[in-house]
């Protein structure tokens, strides 16, 4: 075999040279010394990638990981033993307590392996075989891959679980299955972004993937902050300040990304300000980028009710394009590694539609399990089916749960010096303020870290508990925040690890006595 | 409560105006016409996306799709019962025959619903339980995010595969797990392309995923032919020759796309090719992209052995930049629907892998489901395990099956008047050319269509079965083909429809009487 004659011959030619540097090397055979490989460096790769930042599992996370590995040694010398990821919405992660609900995860179980229906059919409830068997004889095997939309009866499962929803019926044509929301939203971002200044305007605080998106694509950011005093609100006002900026900068806002309810901020749209923020677009011609993930995470659903765009899109008869995304990472389902999700067009044309489905169509399609997981979303066990009732207890206990220690978290949150925190309802997170002492604010500036960076480093060292700094969604200059997940198990002890630790860094930099 | 009046009176507002059309509407509110929204159209949209070209689920794919909607009615009026899906490589797919791997779909069922180990401990293989308890220790549960990279022990069996496949250390860390291939590829891509004329070099015919993800992401595409007469091989001489052109034109060459086996032709490279494409890429510091998803799907491993990219530049202890892409899609699993696979870096810096860490950070993480796929290809079953021998038939059978289709197919293409197929030793497909009759030529500029589309719309129009134009893949002009699967079962009674529609396509043309 010749090939195997001269691979030897180069494995004899390296091993003489092995002692000599790259440069030695090319020098003393100066034949090759145009062969010299320039490494891959940052500086050859795309400047738009360098510009990404994602700080959910940026500096803190990555700490947090090494951190961990330190954990398995015994003598491990750290003050905590275990990590708190409060840095993500992953409700079913190790250590957190959201269990995952049994209808979905049997039907899941049956997909994967149908003989099993076999083995289980006088152990599992009739309506899991049932439910198995209708998405088995439409799908064939999870195995395959699927129409790049999505398996078609699961998109009309959506598409009536929006018409119940908001009383307007939905063509299952404009429902795309999706590999959790963000696939759709940095697919649709990437189609909406042209190289003619295009900008997005986007909330501050916002959740890091609209940005990191726009850094990625090259889109311009045009920030419109929401008002902390007011609960976190949306201000048309400043939508509107945001827009005329961006007309006077020379960008053209193409489209409003809306996070409702809001990431980091917990907070909740009313209808009159929806409505006038349908119009403002309307106006503008702007586009709706509606993130209603957490729309069932619901703290106190009769004071502060969830509204889709789409219902205010359509009660205005509103001609206003609107994307809207949904997810099964979040609300009681919380089924994060399946990734699945799906978005909606409204008023998008059958031109525009045909565009997206080719763009999905390169990706081939969404994990069958993750659209498997938006079937079992959309389509819960109902009231006389034999999984109701423990559907039922396992989605109330989960709701219960997350608004109990939102609650708790918040009121002694408040309770502490320099810290203040809008009370969420909804969503799975708090925002808190934080008043950062003089002597913290120095310490940032010597390390060259923002000062809530700072806070959140000495945070994970001393507790083990990771959050994101506030400068990673955006805030006022001079604030400085964090973001925290409700999902702890143990919520009194976690509330009194974040207590502890904040007197303590109060009292290191001066603040208190 | 204020919102609902408002709603109202817009509902009222709208619903007098209805017969107005949009204009009319305008300049009978002069005061609203500013207001007027712009649709959203597709020349609103990033001109880059409307570029992009996806023959494998293109104009075809959607045909069959409308027609297997027709033939759901008993009075279809179609020549045919059922659609072939043979534009894509889903072996999984209903009305084919690749069946899944058993002891992967155990493992995935005990990893969706840990319970049923309870259930079924007396009944499955004591392995299969052993596999799903030590992912469940690792990962906990499969609704969780895992690291962005993928699960570290996932990672590490995937090091341990390629070791033994390669004879050389892998770091876990230079493994990245991935929703399928393609979304590794499509991320590289990305990052390697800059604003600054980066060109990338691809075979033709090619899998058009690079050619989409190069228009998607502005690179310009250098083409280098291979030779179909030298059953579809790679020339160093067509490769330099692309640089070279390349560079004259001002463009960048910063990757090599290399898919070996390939895609559509079924080449395999030979060792002596693969050292002068590395030797070639050090002198001009091309990065490679080594697409290797069909590395199991061998016909003739005797005569036609696979070669890893990643074995041939550490023989060559040569420092070429290299990621390498593999799949749970393709090989013996064939499990698309999971969407799973990995890439690996090599020669890559760690500042550039924390880039690329920083990227799929965005995306959260691959689904788990296509982890677990991944975990159970690359620790099979081994001998004296209880579910090895089930797995070795398993595998044995699809191996043979493709293997005997695809000679089987060759053959019989070969023989029709008209009709050339360089046999395949490997991949999913054949790639047969075909001399189109002069009346043949006409007809398809008459529509406006590529001549091999019109060859392959009528071939579905006639029997049901969906191929791929060669256009799609690229080709040399004047010349035309066709991409089409070997998965399909009754290969027998496939391959005479083939045949029939051909015959029947020359005579209408006039080819033959």
């Amino acid at each position: 075999m010749p090939f195997a004659r001269t691979a030897l011959s180069h494995r004899r030619f390296f091993s003489k040279t092995a002692s000599l540097s790259r440069l030695d090397f090319s020098l003393a055979h100066g034949t090759r010394l145009a062969h010299t490989m320039r490494p891959l460096t940052p500086s050859d790769l795309n400047p738009a990638v360098i510009d990404v930042q994602y700080a959910v599992r940026g500096e803190l996370a990555i700490k947090a990981e090494a951190l961990r590995v330190q954990l398995e040694n015994k003598f491990h010398g750290l003050p905590f033993e275990r990590i708190i990821n409060s840095n993500i919405g992953n409700p079913q992660q190790k250590g957190l307590d959201q269990p995952p609900i049994t209808f979905g995860r049997q039907v899941a179980a049956l997909m994967e392996y149908p003989p099993l229906a076999e083995i289980v059919k006088d152990i599992w409830p009739a309506d899991v075989l049932a439910r198995a068997k209708e998405l088995r004889d439409e799908i064939g095997s999870v195995g395959a891959y699927s129409h790049s939309k999505g398996v078609p009866l699961i998109r009309k499962s959506v598409a009536k679980f929006i018409e119940e929803r908001d009383g307007y019926p939905v063509d299952p044509e404009d429902i795309f299955l999706t590999g959790g929301a963000s696939a759709g939203v940095s697919l649709l971002l990437n189609m909406l972004i042209t190289p003619t200044k295009s900008g997005v305007l986007i909330p501050i605080p916002q959740y890091p993937l609209y940005s990191a998106a726009l850094a990625q694509f090259s889109g311009i950011p045009l920030p419109y902050h929401l008002s902390e005093v007011d609960g976190w609100s949306t201000s048309l006002h400043e939508i509107r300040a945001a827009i005329e900026k961006a007309e006077k900068d020379g960008a053209h806002p193409r489209a409003l990304v809306i996070i409702n309810p809001g990431n980091p901020t917990g907070a909740l749209l009313d209808w009159a300000t929806m409505e006038s923020i349908v119009h403002l677009c309307e106006e503008h011609s702007i586009v709706i980028l509606a993130d209603e993930v957490y729309q069932s995470n619901l703290h106190s659903p009769d004071t502060h009710p969830f509204h889709s765009f789409k219902q205010v899109v359509r009660r205005l008869n509103s001609p206003v394009p609107l994307f809207s995304f949904h997810s099964i990472s979040k609300g009681v389902t919380g089924e994060c590694g399946r990734r699945g999700g799906y978005f909606e067009c409204t008023n998008i044309s059958d031109e525009v539609r045909a565009l997206i489905y080719k763009m999905v169509s390169v990706g081939l399609c969404p994990p069958l399990s993750g659209q498997i997981g938006v079937d079992c979303m959309v389509r819960p066990p109902q009231p006389g089916d034999p999984s109701y009732p423990l559907w039922k207890t396992e989605t109330d206990c989960t709701h219960a749960a997350l608004a109990q220690r939102t609650k708790l978290m918040a009121q002694r949150l408040n309770a502490l010096p320099g810290i203040s925190c809008v009370t969420s309802p909804g969503a799975l997170y708090l925002f808190p303020k934080v008043e950062l002492p003089d002597a913290a604010l120095k310490e940032a500036e010597r390390l060259g870290k923002t000062p809530d960076t700072l806070y959140s480093l000495e945070l994970l060292d001393e507790t083990g508990i990771c959050v994101v700094p506030g400068s990673g969604f955006g805030q006022k200059d001079g604030e400085h925040h964090y973001r925290l997940t409700c999902l702890c198990p143990g919520v009194e002890e976690y509330v009194d690890a974040l207590e502890n630790f904040h007197l303590l860094f109060m009292k290191k930099y001066g603040a208190i006595n």
